[in-house]
């Protein structure tokens, strides 16, 4: 109930603040007898670390999952995957200056009003840092579903857009530069925008779009957790996500009803998707597609009033190496949730 | 795990198809104690249901609930509320038409490639009369929280949208139109508009807003429970939704940290709230806002190409007496949805 | 949290009070397309109803089974099966005797102290009543599992116990006769002993054998959710119950290590089965047996003390018509949540 | 699902096998704000430990706890409490002889037909070198409930029998030798039979009894997840258990209920307390008290037959370092699975 496992039938539960000892989950439900690929799993961690390219924060942290458990031989058991990620890099005085101080738009005042005290270094338990387990348990879940394509990317990147329909781009693409935006063009001003937002001492949000293919018809549960509505609370449970819409979303509501239904094709898929592939929270088998809003960081490097825990308004300067854009870094977050998703509903499905 | 239960202290699971003998629920977890006031659950189903104005649908569906346990001299005694709203007014002939047919942009395809068959009848389980048992909860979600205030109202109905901030809004004009627009300029162009595309034999999404008051600091868990991650599940849940965002949403990700970040006020409070109320999953004290999307109902007056069971394509006319624009309806169930989340997070916390 | 479901994926929501409407209960999770036979569901409801022969109480409850939901055609749907059993013939007078007193061995006061209130009339939600929505229940998942035959029989009623190895019964007499004992001169020494007890407006207690054939290998989940351990709960939360052994049970923690385990023949079985068909939580195929104590029931025609709820020890006499030994009636019950637990387990063992 | 979490708010989920990296675990829902004593942790891990003494397996295992999440300045946070416990003196090679053979009486079969594979070192999974992670999870939930005392003990031996009323016994002599029974008489007689079984190479079972005092009233909910059938489950979970009995027990079965039902005294309390502490599943402020039976260890150092995987039947001969007698180890288990079901009821208790 306090929160820190995801899934059923493939259940994470992750433990660990940004400056303990280690970072970690256990995985619980993952099917015995997969073979994993190792490199595969430091792939999408790699892709999630700080440090990784010029527009993103400096920090330098390994990153390296060590598993505990549930795998012997390079093969799942059907016990559960343990996993540590050592906090190696840590210097907890760096963050002193937050001991008895609320940074605006963080976490800092709600968790030491709910607890009533709080790991304060480095965001303790709120960190983002605690998303590297959910890679961890996310590039497992691909694994198991290899049929399944998930592909995320940046699609806008505060007030610029990349507005072309996913059909029309190359999701190959999305790695070959640091936004993770498959259109280069956009890209490249995208970046230019967040050095510029960097060089202000300023942060900017983002939207992640991700489209998932060859999904099995079947997935999902009526009532409560449908598809989508999974989906969606995994992407609102990733730190700063505002929003969530998919298949025609907001943009659906100002719909006809005549427009906006998907006529079908005699084989059962349908000639347009406004739905996103899901209907009546069950997958369809066409494409799911999603959007993802984040916010921008909160920590920024210039100074802002903070709140001490006297009542005393003070000022703040963000210290440290924050991300001046967050989502580049979120693109492998939002396809680990997914994969987590669909790895659970996949499990849940085969009960019938 | 079949999707039929929501929230875990405050859980309430749901049965019943569309045209079965009844619906109903059972609410486990509600504390002993509270004195219920059966007038303002009646209220709450009177806004959902059917046949209430010109503007939705005028089928006719008394949806009165009886009470069958875990109440006793009026107050709730903390063992299980089980209840049930009969089925009175279903006509199963009306259906069988698409016994074998599969309805654009339905479950009916769906359901049948999951399940291997489907009660057909009225959209079974997949019906939106479903909601009617949320209504049920949602109201002594609502008694079990008497000092949170919960106001949802229609904010956008296709095109024509009411963009006056909450904050201008009186939320006692709600209903005073059929709309549900607490403008009532606005109110009375949406209105228009949907008898306008009620004579088209069309349909039309809009957008239902909600802001929630007097939220007590520290509702919400982290890591993956986060307060927002539930909502948006359990709006997402919700029948015909396609998006979800809170606080500064998706408008949000084009801000830059120095605007987006809100400054505290020496007593916790912030100057602007564009957090919605919550910080790292955690309420803040401060109003929680969100808009929720519905697209339009799939079910219209024109025809329209369906697919049989056979690989074949057939022509189909809506028939039956439908809504043709859901959201009036959907916001007594965004209300309950809310309510819901709230008590199970009011409960969670009193475990710390 | 509460209490009231038992079960993950197989999983059973039951809800009533023994003097409220109906008592009921939901099943969500059953597959779909399971053809139901109504009247096998009726038998179970007959063996476990009171009234049904001389040595059992005497009350008349119809407890006829109204199914709402799930169901179409006579299949099951995959949607949960709502039901509800009304209580047609309470008298809610005869209670007012317990309102302010806490009857020795009962819940009465627990309740009170617990949630500060109670629905006194025939013990509420604690009354053994609520075990009819178990055996509905367990009467669909015997119908979900037909090659699994699960059989259970008085094997002692107070100082008279069956020693005979349950491989040397005839289960087809269990029901032969009142006691349920397939052993014919044993169940008429029961009998007549019960026929004492009641004389002496007394109670008293007994055993019930519960024997589980053809069940597959591989049901049970380590660690925590061994398939004795949830046998174990499930038995253990039903009234009145006050001890579980399976396999060798207690006698076994005498024996050596070199006489307790089970050689294997060639094919997996073993010679022996002192393990009782499960190793390390898993069921290896052979038989599962195990044992439930019940004690005597509480209410007796007796006067004794009771204590009211301002400190007065009183005598009362019990009225009504209570069971002079709850073990006959408690067969269908155990039966009942053994097959609840298997199709559970059955389920989830899809999941690999 | 997969069975390796227990508790629902106090939810303790544990992984590793016992060759593997580490054993480990997530205590998730602890409350903030507790001083932890990690000597009294230490405490209970030596008293499970193997090597203690002589009457026990002679393997070195030092068993220590690392906590990597969770708690900061000593206190815990509120956040989950990940642990490991390293497996440092572990050797693969003495088990490459069961590779491909089946003990009796071992879990190796039957994981081997539910998995499909298995880790084959030592037991893996399915080793009670899993229940180090339950003593650390059950430590701290004694810390969390100070006022609360429990205390085990073995209470038999094989066929040797202490049949005093624990109200008679000094637990504070429980450690005082090396069975952990508080009778040294009968402790001097359990430890000499052990010396004997040990050199004829063969084990033993036994019993161990355990008694909580000082439990507030209302703990434990009706109707499923009664107090005793929690404990009930939470004892079955453990390695080599085979039955389990509260209060009055399987005796209490033979009794009359003019005999068994305990009188009030006016404060509520109770003149007898044959009911063991627990009315209707809810602690009625008696002494809870229960009995555990653990089988004899199936690995002995006699020669008996296995089955390997080919279908034939080889002789086989124990090696390593087995406990001659399970109990005297079983009891820290015991109390701390006893600990976790009472950390669990008493936060869920919290929200009425």
């Amino acid at each position: 109930m306090a929160g820190n496992s995801f899934g059923t039938l493939y259940k994470v539960t992750t433990f660990g603040e940004s400056h303990g000892e280690a970072l970690g989950g256990i995985i619980d439900g993952c099917p015995p007898g997969i073979q994993l690929d190792f490199e595969e799993i430091e792939v999408d961690m790699a892709r999630r670390k700080p440090g990784q390219s010029a527009i993103v924060t400096q920090r330098k942290e390994p990153d390296s999952v060590q598993f505990l458990s549930g795998i012997f031989e390079g093969k799942t058991t059907g016990t559960p995957i343990g996993f540590i990620i050592p906090n190696t890099n840590q210097k907890s005085d760096d963050y002193s200056h937050i001991k008895d101080n609320y940074r605006p738009s963080h976490a800092d005042y709600v968790y030491d009003q709910k607890y009533g005290l709080r790991d304060y270094r480095g965001g303790g338990r709120s960190s983002a840092r605690e998303t590297a387990s959910r890679v961890v348990a996310g590039a497992i879940a691909k694994q198991m579903l290899p049929e399944i394509k998930i592909n995320a990317y940046v699609s806008s990147v505060g007030p610029i857009h990349l507005d072309t329909p996913y059909q029309e781009l190359d999701f190959s693409k999305i790695e070959s530069n640091p936004v993770r935006c498959p259109d280069e063009k956009s890209a490249a001003i995208m970046e230019e925008y967040i050095r510029d937002i960097r060089k202000q001492g300023d942060t900017v949000g983002g939207v992640v779009t991700c489209v998932i293919q060859n999904v099995p018809v079947g997935l999902g549960e009526p009532v409560f957790d449908k598809l989508h509505a999974e989906l969606g609370k995994a992407m609102l449970s990733i730190n700063a996500v505002k929003g969530f819409e998919y298949g025609s979303g907001f943009s659906g509501s100002e719909m006809k009803g005549s427009e906006h239904n998907d006529l079908y094709n005699p084989d059962g898929t349908t000639k347009t998707n406004l739905s996103g592939g899901i209907q009546g929270g069950i997958s369809n088998g066409m494409d799911i597609y999603f959007r993802v809003a984040f916010k921008p960081v909160a920590t920024i490097m210039q100074t802002q009033d903070s709140l001490d825990n006297k009542g005393n308004i003070t000022p703040m300067t963000g210290k440290g190496r924050h991300d001046p854009c967050v989502v580049p870094r979120a693109v492998p977050i939002v396809e680990a949730m997914a994969a987590i998703v669909l790895a659970d509903f996949y499990l849940i499905n085969k009960t019938y």
